[in-house]
């Protein structure tokens, strides 16, 4: 699937997103009355695709509670195009986008069993110490990471 | 209503039970794609009647953990008996049994709009610490509460 | 509250959009092991004020479908800005816009117990028949409420 | 693992029991503030439980629509015994005890990542035909799968 449409346009010499999908099988309680997913699953369904960033990229949310870090979404957007029904197996594509700032940039396309498009969104997340401080500067970890991703090596 | 079961047999000289009935309207995103409400549903509305329990008796999730106590739930029961619809008000009903042990036996009744019963279910909870081990001996907080209990001037 | 920004600018001569405000109390179970709730949950809070706003205005569900029609919601956006905490009590301020097309443009305000502003979102949704053909043209009953909007009769 | 107790204590001429174990990984949404899962999720465990053993043995949901008929849960049993933790990868262990009557009484083990048994469980479910009226007598297709099981062909 070929998405013309990008919720975070980048600069030319950004480094490449990064992605990661993985199928989801939808379950009995996500359908709704109308045989649908009920629009509030989608969410779920953003976060496990963001947990299995995470597993790939080395991201995941125990190693930023050992870090000291949390990472609250503090933007989410959803458009939904189609509707998944029961026990469709989806394909949740999740891409982190590089951002400068101290943020986490992913965006996530879901296609249904037929390779439809069902529905794209995005979410924003800071990066703050427990307290709930934004972090301004990377810290070793994150900088570590980032440098990775420059270099192309994360691939 | 008038249940005949109940789920804890008491002593005949055990302290009148104590009971809250609040009402709760059936939510959209509550119903299956059979216009039911999905039975996994019903745990938040035990946990509905439990806490309007704990704000008339003084038993809030604050209060335990400002004691440094906790309320783990280690056995919950449902029948169904009937079901629920969408925007149907129903009544939970949130009964509390004596117990000589260190452990809250929580009945609840679940009536439909037209005082029809939907669903009866019960919960036992033990008493531990923060680090969960179960208390054997009542606190001074809770000695107190069982003590007025005893007395009647919980009613 | 006052809130400077709007998801849907509108025409001068638009009629005034139409507001419902509801308390919340935030539950146990939506709250998260940071002790804020769960990002996710917020769509049930958006669908709480919504299900409010209808039952001022006659907008109900049930109504709809007994009209032979569906509002899919087809975009959803969040803006979190601070975390309500357990026990909570939130008010939702649902506003509805006016839109020359057959949707729905509801804007949300979600403030926390102090008043501060904890999260801002939308949703649109389109009007269909039950077998998802998006409406072109207003039924009588949508009509009908349209003209009472414009008039001022629904204040 | 062994479990000693039975939920559902069997004629020793009874067709064995059938079985599925499947892994599911705790998610972070399932997570309360105590660092646990909260004991209404386990809910989702068992009907995870139930749907791989569906697709195991040939009950799915969708069999049983296509057959004019719907399989509702009348009695949910859960018994907690230690906290599962946030990505722990437990085992979800589903068992369809025989019953001459037309039920189906499945019954849960959950262990954790080492073993350790963490909740039990079991539900009764009722055939019904679409319009809820209880089956007395089989079908052909439920004949047709009781036949096999007592024949030892469903190992």
């Amino acid at each position: 699937m070929r998405s013309q449409h990008c919720y975070f346009p980048q600069e030319p010499d950004a480094p490449r997103p990064l992605t990661v999908t993985i199928p989801r099988r939808v379950r009995f309680e996500e359908i709704d009355p109308l045989g649908m997913v009920w629009h509030g699953r989608y969410v779920s369904y953003l976060e496990d695709g963001r947990v299995a960033f995470g597993d790939r990229y080395g991201l995941r949310y125990m190693k930023f509670k050992d870090e000291g870090l949390a990472a609250p979404i503090v933007k989410m957007h959803i458009d939904y195009k189609a509707s998944l029904r029961f026990d469709e197996i989806m394909n949740i594509k999740t891409t982190l986008h590089w951002c400068d700032a101290m943020r986490l940039n992913f965006e996530y396309h879901i296609t249904g069993q037929d390779g439809r498009l069902m529905a794209t969104g995005y979410t924003v997340q800071l990066l703050t110490d427990m307290k709930g401080l934004v972090l301004l500067m990377p810290t070793a970890w994150i900088e570590d990471f980032r440098q990775k991703w420059k270099d192309g090596k994360l691939e």
